[in-house]
């Protein structure tokens, strides 16, 4: 398995799509280069166009003989300067960066101020507007706890189950820039950038800070509110038992 | 006065040239349309080719109807998103960026690690060996004080004397990624990116952690470090007693 990092403002997202700049095709690639033979990766999560990662994982099968210890160095140099691998460990046959993560960690970045940020211009939504920050923060517990969030998925997506487990959400403000933490089991397609959206509303006042229960109870994506953009979303980590 | 942020990486430098992308025509060219008038600004520093600023100072005389408050938004709407005006302030006619600045704060971002980072690839020198950073503190103390810094000079720059006083050399390290924060009366072309060449090496172990006072006695560039790349370095703030 590798953990990446990745700048995704350039890609059309992590999956491989035919006439598209992805993640996985720029890995895809590389890796294959390495192995003189055909290499396909399962990632650990199909972050979306210009969603980040500091630390998607995937794993993928080949008889490539560069030694482990020495693979992320060796892949690296046959990548972009955006896509860089962190670190490459041996891992059982069976073993699956979807299938086997047993949690994983988002955070979405607001760069709250009357003027936006040059250097956060492509990590942070820049909200010009003052939020309630309290609110926001109360808000966010009644997301915590195993729900069902079909609320807050965008159609399209692949599971069978709306159902999952929000470990934690806890926001970390520092000046102008506010981090919101989700670990969860779990993530439905858009589900973070939804409740972000939503509880961007709640800091706004234009929602009721106890209406989380109800748009869960709900089950309608329209009780929800807006996609928060791309840009401010970052896949953090994925954890595994097995590895 | 307007207190400007920039991210350097696109432009040949701050000051106006023939032909280049810069910093300087790209906000002379926003205000001048807001104006309806040639406009001409000075700026505090003529920071090169891929510097950043996260305090840059300009000054400008106009006939500008706007309100000295309402003017960022109103220019920021007229620049490209990687020059954001922060702050703009009336001063006195005779107030000129450049002359009257009291202090100046540089910092420059070393991202020490043996995988560079994709999310400070342009703000922040990677370097993949290990860095003795006792060594770089004590050796950065002897530049501290008032001292003819012609050895850290580059030729073309445009001071009729090489004395300049360092206030501070504060050094901040946070996991991977170090700061130097250099606060004086005034700089030398390059001069902040020769003394951190020159620490680099004495961190590495090439270079003496005494030679130092050895250098600025030399009078020769010769004797200091190579030139440490521009994406680095970050002009912090300017200060001023007259406004």
């Amino acid at each position: 398995m590798l953990i990446i990092e990745y700048d995704g403002g350039l890609y059309h997202g992590f999956q491989i799509q035919k006439g598209s700049l992805t993640v996985q095709e720029r890995l895809e690639t590389a890796i294959s280069t390495l192995a003189k033979e055909p290499v396909k990766v399962i990632g650990a999560s199909r972050t979306d166009a210009g969603v980040h990662a500091l630390g998607q994982v995937v794993n993928f099968e080949s008889g490539i003989t560069v030694p482990v210890s020495k693979l992320p160095v060796a892949i690296n140099s046959l990548l972009p300067p955006d896509i860089r691998i962190k670190a490459a460990k041996p891992v059982h046959n069976s073993f699956h960066a979807r299938f086997d993560a047993v949690e994983k960690t988002y955070v979405y970045r607001i760069f709250q101020a009357p003027i936006a940020s040059v250097f956060y211009r492509h990590y942070a939504l820049w909200i010009r507007d003052e939020l309630d920050w309290v609110k926001i923060d109360k808000a966010s517990r009644d997301l915590v706890g195993t729900h069902d969030f079909y609320s807050f998925a965008a159609s399209g997506g692949s599971a069978k189950t709306s159902t999952r487990t929000i470990h934690a959400c806890i926001i970390q403000k520092e000046q102008e820039l506010t981090e919101l933490r989700f670990t969860g089991n779990g993530f439905l397609y858009n589900m973070v950038r939804n409740i972000v959206g939503t509880l961007l509303e709640i800091g706004w006042g234009k929602r009721d800070v106890t209406s989380i229960p109800q748009i869960l109870a709900a089950r309608d994506r329209c009780y929800a509110g807006p996609t928060a953009q791309a840009h401010g979303l970052c896949l953090e980590s994925v954890r595994y038992t097995t590895v």
